[in-house]
């Protein structure tokens, strides 16, 4: 039954042959345990149940094997970053291993709630009942609040969904944190109140102050309707405090920057599913942002598509979430994206909605007609 | 005088010919600032001062260029990972980008003072004045703290200038943070005053109660000598929180898991002299551990020179820092790694020290005979 409750990780390891895949597999279950030579594990509890267990041991093609690895819980305690730890801590470190799977058990599910809102609560709160949702990014870098927050006004009117911070918005000088949260949230409240719309208002919060949070309290305080968070610098440790937190009640939105290098080479790293659906789900985003197939990023479609799958996987850490493909996106690929991503989805409107100028609702409504031509 | 502020990054890219490099360079400079198309730009200071600015561009190899793109110091602001965002956030999910370089000029390098106590600072500590320090790892996962503690105290007696805990130990039920901090704290000083030792222990704060740095406060009250942190899990911006508060006042050792993917690829991501040098040192860690060439991890005796020269760098960000080396570490290597690294450097003992049981003390000691030997 103890074997029941363990977490299985499924890593894809570089090997000349058989028994140099199982030496390899033997290493990763010592390394993100007990790191220590097999010969001084300690007996008993230490050796039965912490160091990691061979489950499997695939050849998955020339020079590649797939070795399933189980974990007890009680390595990776109550701490998401402490099972991340475990999952792919020092492996990291080492050539030609790639974790392409995860399987949380009854006890890592129970343990990490996954996101309080998910894919219906965001239809709940943005009162986008059909289709896909639309955010629209506030940016560039260097306005101030009330160029920002005029930017803001004009997508809710639009038909925007959701306004995010861009990424790149922090506390800099131009727009400080707190004015820039204070004149977004009102001007989208003001827009919504106008056009009668229930626009969310995503402010990125990224720890300027040592306390981020303070920051997301602050957020939340102000009339901000979600966060937007970077896991990759700011620590997933944060997501999971904020998602399991009844008294801060917000949904959350992720952000892939400082993410590539875990993705990028085929036999290294995370499989994008893991990276930015399976991870995301554990931490409890509630919509995982990454970067579209076609745009400026080096992302198939293939592998957007199992982050999408892996978002939305009945089967997965706690409820759906949504994924958020950005990039690229624009009137004339909504068809396209329409077909690939279904409709549990949010469109990222980035950077060419500025082209528009002070007629940038009018792109926001014109992505949201052919949206809904596509998904008619 | 404007661009004497800026700081400066060298990006390695892979292009087939110089239109592709500098439209790919063109494509980092705006990417990493105001993530739109150069012609939605807006005119003046966001034009001017926040974009990207390409200052160098030259072919570097075959199908390899590279770059040398400023920055704007107001893009960053005052906080550690909008520095990184800036440096490679979005860029690390395109294809053949690696950061090779970093030169904060002088603005960033007076807002990140780098580590408070750094090489210096811990040979005062530990009272350490000559020669390589000793850090032997307590471990493993799945020990009490008592029998935790027991170890830490051997390895005192045995002449180690730092104890520090696995980064596999965070709260976990086996050995909790408070428990486990209370009893190794107590151990070592007592380990102290019996042997006349000034051992400091850096316990590892993982933020498993929401609240890292009340954690990090709670090992200070509790007579800890250090923190260790993971900061690629956990976050850069708690380093520098930490090391920027003069209340704090404890060293930070700070630990790789979770890096390797940033470094294996050698077209892509950070250099190891960027990621175990530059970014701790910017962050303000004063030991930077990193695997050790000819262990279990893939990195060679040129990265891992890179690194301790990116540490101890006297041009470098604040004041030099430690190297700490890691993996594989033995008595038989000890004048090999001695000849390598100096002596400005802190040795990691750790799974293979158990093997000597309640002897482990007499290991320790002959590990620092044996560099003793190597240094004379």
């Amino acid at each position: 039954m103890e074997g029941d409750a363990r977490f299985r990780v499924r890593y894809r390891i570089r090997a000349a042959d058989a028994g140099e895949a199982r030496a390899r597999a033997e290493g990763i279950a010592l390394e993100q345990t007990v790191e220590v030579p097999a010969d001084v594990v300690p007996a008993g509890y230490v050796r039965d149940e912490i160091v990691g267990r061979i489950e499997a041991l695939e050849p998955a093609g020339a020079g590649v094997f797939e070795a399933v690895i189980s974990y007890s819980p009680d390595s990776a305690g109550e701490e998401v970053i402490q099972l991340f730890n475990v999952v792919f801590g020092n492996s990291s470190m080492q050539r030609g291993i790639r974790v392409v799977g995860l399987d949380p058990g009854p006890v890592i599910r129970a343990r990490f709630g996954g996101a309080r809102f998910g894919a219906a609560g965001l239809r709940r709160l943005t009162g986008r009942t059909e289709g896909g949702l639309i955010a629209a990014v506030i940016k560039p870098q260097g306005l101030g609040p009330g160029d920002l927050a005029a930017i803001a006004a004009r997508c809710v009117a639009g038909g925007a969904d959701i306004i995010k911070d861009d990424h790149g918005l922090t506390n800099q000088k131009m727009a400080p944190f707190a004015e820039r949260l204070r004149a977004v949230a009102d001007a989208v409240a003001g827009a919504n109140a106008r056009h009668g719309r229930q626009a969310l208002y995503f402010v990125h919060v990224s720890g300027h102050s040592g306390d981020p949070v303070a920051e997301a309290f602050a957020a939340k305080e102000a009339g901000a309707g979600g966060v937007l968070l970077m896991p990759a610098l700011l620590g997933f440790g944060l997501v999971r405090r904020l998602a399991a937190d009844p008294d801060f009640g917000l949904p959350i939105m992720t952000h892939p920057s400082y993410t590539g290098s875990f993705v990028l080479s085929p036999d290294q790293g995370l499989s994008h599913a893991i990276m930015y659906g399976v991870f995301q789900r554990l931490a409890g985003s509630d919509i995982s942002v990454f970067p579209n197939v076609g745009g400026r990023f080096g992302y198939t479609a293939e592998e957007c598509r199992s982050i999408a799958e892996a978002c939305r996987d009945p089967a997965g850490v706690g409820t759906p979430i949504l994924p958020a493909p950005g990039g690229g996106m624009s009137v004339d690929r909504a068809a396209d994206m329409a077909a690939m991503y279904g409709r549990d989805v949010v469109y990222l409107l980035g950077g060419s909605l500025l082209r528009h100028g002070p007629r940038i609702g009018e792109a926001v409504e014109a992505m949201r007609a052919a949206l809904e031509a596509a998904e008619a």
